[in-house]
């Protein structure tokens, strides 16, 4: 069974394209294979810098178009310059862009008509772990909540379900709602 | 017992401020009390944009200096237009960027003189589950490896210990390694 089907582009997604990808990944599962990667420099205090440009896929070394510097600091309020969103923040922005990616994906592939997709992510944290102050409270977030609100030409629980399927199918809601194992290793220069 | 000590501001960080800050909150628990958020809109197919500004912390509403707004696209590879990093790759930053905050937090506490602190994340991910090719293969990522190479005016036992201690106490990698309840809800425009 092939999932090729007539449907045009539709969203700004390029719909025969997801289709032939799709395929080309059924007929040579190891394309699939990613490795995604980040550089972080600490420049002074809670400041520093993340960039991100090359990663591995569909067997080759591959780069996105630029590279994309972002920084990150604490706020005043927790002793640091703001010098840029706090580590946490990046995590909620990151939610909501792999849910309203895939959306967007999922709706071209039923050829659903999408004209707004807004969310907000919330999440309650509480300090005293990150703080050191508690060992009974967690050191991360409590609760992370996403507000989808959706426009499209299609009934309203056809557009519900997109979110759903979505949320299904996220790359960052797996690895915050199931865990992932994680390894460091220390080189003192 | 109080951690006010007479350490002087190392590292860029403000050490007394930190400490008073810490007794601050321990006088009074509540204002450990944070809620970050992200706002995102979808822009045309896999491109996506959130802006991070607003907060809740100390017991009041709160703003960064400035808003900061993030693009997410998906690469060429994956039928994106690659107009910025994927969701997936934001995740690598954030763990490295509240690893490295809290390092710099640490050492300064400790006393100790930083002088390089660099960070390279790598994230193992098959696309196969993303894709809905596979049910057996996980959405996110399989593993996450973070390397740090770290300059100090300590001996390399001292400087491993902050790597360890940031863990411990990193926001992000507890979300990662542990879970997360999430939920969403969406309202149809």
């Amino acid at each position: 069974m092939s999932t090729t089907t007539e449907r045009a582009p539709l969203n700004g997604v390029d719909t025969p394209t997801l289709f032939a990808t799709l395929d080309a990944v059924k007929g040579q599962p190891d394309i699939a294979k990613f490795q995604f990667r980040a550089k972080n420099r600490w420049v002074k205090g809670t400041h520093n810098q993340s960039s991100i440009h090359g990663f591995y896929g569909a067997g080759q070394e591959m780069e996105h178009q630029h590279e994309t510097v972002i920084d990150a600091d604490h706020p005043a309020v927790l002793v640091g310059a703001d010098n840029g969103p706090t580590p946490v923040e990046y995590v909620l922005a990151a939610l909501a862009a792999c849910l309203t990616s895939g959306l967007a994906n999922i709706a071209a592939a039923r050829g659903i008509e999408l004209t707004e997709v807004e969310s907000t992510v919330e999440g309650d944290i509480n300090l005293l772990g990150l703080l050191g102050l508690s060992d009974e409270t967690r050191n991360g977030y409590e609760q992370i909540r996403v507000s989808f609100k959706i426009a499209g030409d299609a009934p309203p629980e056809k557009l519900q379900q997109l979110v759903e399927r979505s949320r299904d199918r996220s790359a960052v809601f797996d690895v915050l709602t199931n865990s992932v194992p994680v390894a460091i290793d220390v080189t003192v220069a």
